[in-house]
């Protein structure tokens, strides 16, 4: 077969199988695969440099689908190139446990998708990500006659992508820092979901790439130029002070009768469509799914070439790991994601006689503690390093090569006022490998970034979200900036671990399960205001969920106070005025670790019988579930100077004391013991 | 006193007063006020068009500090001018009860601020809306010789702001929109929190704003070329098919010791510093908060003067009244926020004989009845037009004067794939006046515009968020798209009513409640799949919040089902199956309209001793207030279609059943009844 043939064969073969899976499913795009088929082939049989044999080799060129609804190209390619997709998983298109769900889902056993796409936007974020974590590896482990990281980024994205905030965030960061590794190839079909971009999207998408300070480039026909466009690729990858933006222009559904219009981009072509299809690119309309077994020897031939690029990279880490052992074993170690021997050693701790600090305070105590014997930490803050106390002592800023304020060895990053981006951007450098990101802002601002922050939980991305000005008591800044909702918000999220440390011991627990817990999210909750520092908390109890801070004296306690963060303190005072009552206070730094516990453990905190009081500086919603009455907010905060904030809204000693008194009457006129949540029916 | 010393007299009393005012705190921002002064002076004094004794006037200019932290600018200006803030509410800056919090806070008895802003980004898309509304209202009711809305909207943003992908979404929409009467002042001081701007944020904004087919100015010297500002803004006035973007250098903090410099952002300057502008600038150190009669007298001259603009369009508008009595009328409806006699006659209603269609649809039934009886709807959809069904079917697109495609008079916004600027945009919308707008894309999406929600239910802005494939019953699309924590996260904020309802009846008594309350916003959560009619669902019984749906027969219940949206039929179902129990289903749509309900109502819905199961297709976080079960979700969701993926995850009648039982048996096995959630301790 002439050269030209096998690749018009190839990509008309992914264009049919593409109709043939979404037609099987019923349910899916062809539209993006059809148009893209091109721009997919040329790109990863000619530039894209990995391994199908070895998906986790690191030094693997990246991909990643921002316009995830386009899936099916991607399963396709991955299955002629021979990743773990066979022709049955094309079959089972998003069907329930399938390998090729709706949307790429990375860490969910298809080894090779590298994050998770989808909601639009992340995914080119989440590229810029992986193109800091590549440059930060490169600057970290490549030394003279050592490449051990150089891939390349290659991402696609659609208008769609285009047009959200987060991906805007993440391409202005990315312009800033110089990221030569990171290409994104922008599929310039003119067709959104709701027809012709006309309708809501004119500006100049180049222009504004260029203001960011990216090299562009336009490839007019994406449809046949498979020449431009290997050449806009080569290209780019020159350009190596720069992320490049290709835009192709493509036809969306190219081949079918609806080419073009936005009625082949979220639906199956119907069978009568999927015949014309295959008709007119030569292919028998009566043969679903099929490969000619040229096709398939071209990808193998190219899925060679990648195996043999990683067995030369394999030699070179061999002679790497003689000429420079100390990095090469903190390489392999980073790549275990073994935490070196000794570590939490480093972790403050305090007892009651060392005052009061903020918890915010107490973070930055432990991150200047950790950060130079954790080297894999990276991070920074959205622009609010002075309030939230992120930047450790001996820190040097990730900046691009030949700046006089850092350097791209540096870990500390500047996200700007970027929150939903930097969210995403933490996501992209986890997913590389070898690193711990953390991402911080006010707690509040989680509603700017939630979007990624559900993608860090349900991809299971190791990210700390360091969140301070956590409640009311941020006082003057007002209830723009004051979270009522957010812990709610972040107890419904599945597989993420929320933290509300009451004081510098609290604090380092919360570090030490968050920099353990390789496959979760933390989100770190820290005060602005100061808060004592107690006898009782410890590293220990934290990761236990909750426990038993300060018993009640003479007998089983008569009322529980629970309270998180900074209301732990005032839960304290309140026990010390029911001096009627035996009053246990319970500390309740995570729920999901505390649910994790035995029964008998979590009986013991929480004993049957004895009614439970929560007290905490937010919304009751959720607390229900432990506690028989609650003291929160049922509205938003004010501005003020924080204990005036506290003491409009009711929480003081003095104002609680009789609350639980109130609670234990109520059992007590109706002459009964409140009902045991802990043991509560569960399905 | 000469006219160049009358306005520096202004300018550095404003700097000074905002020294003052942040001094007294101790609290706030005064960098941004002292380096804006020349150009709030300059826009207020010469350009800006308003009636300070008359804050509501309709067609006013308005002015949006997106930059918020900037307030005490505001408020000094609004002090000057005569708006009902006093020396003394200055003095009470960021205090707990004052009209001058920390950032500016809309409908909370400050006339004249109007809209809420501090999150970044937030205020220049707001800005973007009330354009939008502006144009609109303009498009509808002048007439030949008849001007009555040709405000402009005017909207001081600064670094931060820029950052924002908020931002960025809602300014390429202005730009493709043209909307010719919006005016943003970009306060370029090249100063952020955490420092020089040269950290993060080196995108050249000017190109990036003609991207968007924005007109752009740039003014070099903002801190004394008062000419060069006030012809700048003029020029934008000018402007009429594009809006404009005016980037002003300025030096932050101008005057004090540390003017430039990221300290002079966001903390008082001390007492010396102080001192020390004050000497500068001509003032005596010793005397606080001081203004010079002439400096009084020139802002109520500028005041007179936006009251004669004010009388004169009440002239017109008294002419109109004769010579359009019909628009008038309509003009005087819509902005009594009184919605015309029996529009709610229109809204559809079903039997179960109806059969089953899915909740968006029945949204789009209701939108369809509705749009042409309510004129002030306007809104529409981020890029989901097809699967949202918000296009009712009279609708034309708002789009920019001359387009092909629609025009200023149409009320279907295409918002694109901007679901953060969507929100924003519906805020100032509805800040305008005159309007009820709604945004609409995958209830999951709520992630991605979090942060204007939350401004929504603040504010109590009568937004519409029409938000649907709701749960986990999309199916395919699979997890990234099916939200499990979202509606606890919408049930923990305050000032926001979420419905979900279960059929036809329940979406029009959604919408109904939705559109007759104008002071907070809902969310309408909305099936992606067919739901059944039934019997007994109402547009009452929704108003209640929860309501019994079917009964047990043959005596009290010994189980109660409580279900919301698509799970009501499956409760029903359920309720079937149970033959050996007596079982009542309860549909919940909304829950702050229950807890609004006397407690004999509650008590009747949900009586004393009987064991609730709350079956929802979301988390269980939140459902403890009222159920002594739980069946929901604790894991993210899964692709597949919908009926599998409900099945895999126990959403049916079979898997429900027993746990009913189950549960019944825990407390006929404890020999004990259920505690009584309803009259539970409340605080």
């Amino acid at each position: 077969m002439a050269a030209n043939d096998i690749h018009t064969k190839c990509i008309d073969t992914i264009r049919v199988l593409a109709a043939d899976v979404v037609q099987k499913s019923n349910s899916g795009h062809p539209g993006m695969p059809m148009g893209c088929a091109p721009v997919a082939h040329v790109l990863f049989t000619e530039h894209l440099n990995a391994d199908p044999s070895h998906p986790a080799w690191i030094n693997r060129d990246r991909f990643v689908l921002s316009n995830g609804h386009g899936c099916a190209l991607q399963y396709i390619i991955m299955h002629l190139l021979g990743y773990a997709i066979t022709m049955d998983d094309l079959k089972q298109f998003r069907q329930v446990g399938s390998k090729t769900p709706g949307h790429p889902e990375a860490n969910h056993g298809i080894p090779g998708i590298e994050v998770t796409t989808g909601p639009l936007g992340q995914g080119i974020s989440n590229a810029v990500g992986l193109a800091i974590a590549g440059q930060h590896m490169a600057a970290t482990f490549n030394k003279p006659g050592y490449s051990l990281f150089d891939g390349k980024v290659f991402c696609f994205l659609g208008d769609g992508c285009m047009q959200e905030g987060v991906a805007s965030e993440a391409c202005s960061l990315a312009g800033h820092l110089g990221l030569g590794n990171l290409i994104a190839i922008y599929d310039d079909n003119h067709i959104q979901i709701d027809g012709d971009t006309e309708l809501g999207f004119t500006e100049d998408v180049v222009a504004r790439f260029k203001s960011y300070n990216w090299h562009t480039i336009v490839v007019a026909d994406g449809d046949h130029d498979l020449a431009g466009i290997s050449q806009a690729i080569a290209e780019a990858k020159k350009v190596t002070d720069k992320p490049t933006l290709i835009k192709v222009r493509t036809t969306i559904g190219f081949g079918s009768l609806k080419q073009g219009e936005e009625a082949v981009h979220g639906a199956a072509l119907g069978d009568a469509d999927v015949a014309q299809v295959k008709k007119k690119f030569g292919f028998d309309p009566e043969v679903k799914f099929h490969v000619d077994d040229a096709v398939y020897k071209h990808y193998h031939d190219v899925a060679a070439r990648g195996r043999a690029a990683r067995e030369a990279w394999q030699t070179q880490l061999e002679r790497y790991s003689q000429s420079h052992p100390q990095e090469h074993a903190e390489l392999s170690r980073r790549l275990a994601q073994k935490l070196p021997d000794g570590w939490a050693a480093k972790l403050p701790t305090v007892t009651a006689k060392d005052g009061a600090i903020a918890t915010r305070k107490a973070s930055e105590k432990v991150l200047n503690a950790i950060c130079d014997v954790l080297p894999e930490i990276i991070g920074g803050s959205a622009d609010l390093t002075p309030s939230t106390l992120t930047r450790w002592k001996s820190a040097v800023d990730f900046q691009k090569t030949g700046s006089k304020i850092g350097g791209p060895h540096g870990r500390y990053l500047r996200f700007g006022v970027r929150e939903h981006g930097m969210m995403a951007i933490c996501n992209g450098i986890h997913a590389y490998g070898g690193l711990i990101p953390f991402g911080s802002t006010f707690f509040n601002f989680i509603s700017y970034g939630a979007g990624a922050l559900r993608l860090s939980a349900l991809t299971g991305h190791q990210v700390l979200y360091i969140m301070t000005h956590d409640s009311i008591g941020l006082g003057e800044d007002g209830p723009t900036h004051q979270p009522v909702e957010t812990l709610a918000h972040m107890r419904a999220l599945p597989n993420l671990l929320t933290f509300r440390p009451a004081d510098t011991n609290e604090v380092s627990g919360a570090f030490k399960v968050a920099l353990e817990d390789h496959h979760r999210p933390s989100v770190i909750c820290l005060s602005r205001q100061n808060l004592p520092s107690f006898d009782g908390t410890s590293i220990e109890n934290t990761a236990k969920g909750a426990y038993v801070l300060k018993d009640a004296e003479g007998g089983a306690p008569e009322v529980i106070l629970v309270a998180t963060g900074s209301e732990v303190g005032i839960a304290v005072e309140t026990a010390a005025k029911l001096t009627d009552l035996r009053a246990r206070v319970v500390s309740f730094p995570c729920w999901p670790l505390f649910e994790e516990q035995p029964l008998a453990y979590r009986t013991s905190v929480f004993p049957e019988g004895v009614p439970v009081l929560s007290i905490e500086a937010a919304t009751t919603v959720g607390w229900e579930r432990y506690a028989h009455a609650c003291v929160g907010m049922t509205t938003f905060g004010t501005s003020g100077p924080y204990k005036d904030v506290y003491a409009k809204f009711g929480f003081t000693a003095d104002v609680i004391a009789p609350k639980a008194r109130k609670l234990v009457q109520f059992y007590r006129d109706q002459n009964r013991t409140p009902e045991w949540k802990v043991n509560h029916v569960q399905f």
